[in-house]
């Protein structure tokens, strides 16, 4: 059985492209959500300003409005004197108006009144009971942001797919968006597979071993910004994985199966997922290290993926496969790879002629050159090096091996492990 | 009064220095999770295994459980025979005893029956009626994974502090963690000022613009993992502004009050803040470009920031001043600062003469160069050019300007820009 899965093994780029021919990821749907939910949402139409921003002609200084030919030839040694006729503040539409010889106090911010067309700075007046002294001439909107001069209405502020961070989420609210169309988070349901699979917190019967899978998948889910339903242990028996397949493909968007530390998926899923849909399995096997199994399949447009017990294994399956699957299902651009070069630890060997993945750990050298080692491919050790998987490496399958203390390229899982490493 | 304000002008250094003398940020409070909450929250508390993982004797392959002794001698020309006793299966305790002379099977992941020492794969064996051919010796041990050798019983798997990625989740999992203990998210307190300021989604009445910074704010403190509060717009008056500081103090960690687009903090909140609790108002203005006057105090052991009415200036303070804090109350680490090298797309001139923040949008030019063009000083532009603040940039107090086209450091907002920019 084993050794019928292991020939039909293929590369992460053939697998790549097998997917890419049986599935094309599109956005899963769009809602609308309040301006304090659209942060980190992906917006699923290109937002137009329903406003001129600023609405109304505004002072950017504190000062006084007026006509601006009113201030001609005004200088130091020759003020102007115009007449007070009202104060504009803040926050209301004002009544005042500026006729010729005449001007109002106003504040930054505030709205022109009628009439003027330029503001005097507060520094350049000199009040004098019910007039002021002007002593700088301004040119017409001196002083003054014009209504829409920020934002036009009708003008394309963000486009469609656009991240909101707290900036973007900034101008929705600059141009009064108190709801956004944002891309839906794509629901994957996650089953775990495995008689000796138990859930954290039940008590563990001998034999059994806590399922490990199903939440590290379930937070890399989450990382992906999707939903991720935690759907349980099923057994490897054939109709109760089926009706357990059925559930998860009628409540969410994408199916992940996952097997305890040392089991990968057995043949009854493939099985089971070929009576269930077409095209039904389109992947079985891929060259990753360490790893045992994954399976992809598509049942009536919706991605399956079953991945290697192993944990470190199973983590970077979803980082070649899911993730890429996942991100653009919600709208977003996957980013682009970071890498690190690192020498290698020990000797890496591909798996049988095919270009192998080999999980890393990364470590700086006393004499401060990253290291580069292999995760344990066995179980031994496989839970207490989990949390130090930083990235991969490839072998090409042209390569006989890797030598130890060659210079490799490391796909980094996280961007801050970047930071921690080069600084 | 704002010549007063400048006055009391301090350098960023300088507000860093006296908020860390009036304030040492500390986690504000420990709670319990379940796992499935648990993802990118911190521990706080080391995390201690109660099982030995795996609990028990597990066989790594697939094949016969044995006595290591009495496969000695066994090759392939002369294989030795042992007799089934019986199959161990995965999931389960087993009942099977391996007495000298016999064998048992057992897949990948079982338990190692007892009296069994060592695991003959089932590559080197061939079933003969109710006996089993091996044909390679194996040594006590050997393909058997002990129990605790992954992780023993009261080993500390994860350091008080880690920020859960889904590998530490996966860890937590592995161990049976249901529920961990971690850092609270501090709770922020945000308070909207100014008499023209109008939530969005509300109408806009004449003179009255949308609520940028309450909205960019409350997403800028949940991208520190904090947890938003948004209070709503208060008016500039003494008794409504004391109620409504009053009311974010007593339900929020950290308080951040903010002005609209044209305003800064008036001086009505340090009055107030200076009557609410010791030390009250610390730091009265921060040269940062753009600008208004930034207060920083400290009321009752609860700090309270007052930032910039111009967006990207609030963004900016928040981003030298309050992500720090929030990230502490959270028990994280502060990131390191992320930079760039880019060449001044203008001269840019530091804030009477002290050492000025200048916030920057970055640009490839033609020949491949990064440019750092400043963010509009006044009103104009300011809400446009939002979304395209990249980062900023400091001109030291000894400089008298920084020239056109000289090579500055620009520390970035976000670490996705710094691969946007440099791929």
């Amino acid at each position: 059985m084993r050794r019928a899965l292991f020939r039909r093994l293929v590369s992460v780029d053939e697998a790549k492209n097998i997917l890419a021919k049986n599935y094309v990821p599109e956005p899963v749907g769009t809602e609308v959500v309040s301006l304090s939910e659209a942060y980190n949402r992906v917006l699923a139409d290109a937002v137009v300003s329903p406003h001129n921003i600023p609405p109304f002609d505004r002072s950017t200084v504190d000062g006084y409005a007026v006509k601006a030919a009113d201030t001609f030839g005004a200088e130091e040694a020759h003020p102007v004197t115009l007449r007070l006729v009202g104060k504009v503040i803040v926050g209301e539409a004002t009544k005042v108006m500026v006729q010729r010889g005449t001007l109002a106090e106003i504040v930054t911010g505030a709205p022109i009144p009628g009439g003027a067309d330029a503001v005097v700075m507060v520094e350049y007046t000199e009040p004098r009971d019910r007039s002021v002294l002007i002593r700088e001439a301004v040119s017409i909107d001196e002083n003054v942001m014009r209504a829409g001069s920020d934002i036009r209405r009708g003008e394309t502020v963000l486009k469609k797919g656009t991240v909101l961070s707290p900036h973007e989420v900034g101008v929705l609210a600059a141009i009064g968006s108190a709801k956004v169309k944002v891309y839906k988070r794509p629901r994957v349901a996650i089953l775990s597979t495995g008689a000796e699979v138990v859930d954290p917190g039940k008590p563990l019967a001998p034999g059994k071993i806590f399922d490990i899978n199903a939440h590290a998948l379930s937070a890399a889910v989450a990382d992906c910004a999707c939903e991720p339903l935690n759907m349980g242990v099923v057994q490897d028996e054939a109709k109760q994985m089926k009706a357990a397949l059925c559930r998860a493909l009628r409540t969410a968007d994408v199916v992940i199966t996952s097997g305890g530390v040392s089991i990968g998926p057995t043949d009854i899923i493939p099985k089971v997922l070929n009576t269930l849909g077409k095209p039904g399995v389109i992947v079985h096997g891929v060259a990753v290290r360490p790893g045992k199994p994954t399976t992809i399949a598509v049942v009536d447009q919706k991605p399956v993926f079953s991945l290697p017990g192993h944990p470190a294994s199973s983590l970077l399956v979803f980082h070649l496969f899911v993730r890429s699957t996942l991100l653009h299902m919600g709208g977003r651009e996957e980013a682009e790879p970071i890498t690190l070069k690192a020498t290698a630890s020990e000797r890496l060997f591909p798996s049988r002629g095919r270009r192998t993945y080999v999980t890393v750990t990364l470590k700086k050298s006393r004499a401060g050159r990253l290291v580069a080692s292999p995760v344990p491919v066995g179980l031994s050790g496989a839970i207490t090096t989990l949390a130090r998987a930083d990235g991969f490496t490839v072998i090409h399958e042209s390569q006989q091996f890797i030598e130890k203390g060659a210079v490799v390229d490391v796909e980094l899982f996280k961007l801050s492990t970047y930071y921690s490493l080069t600084r």
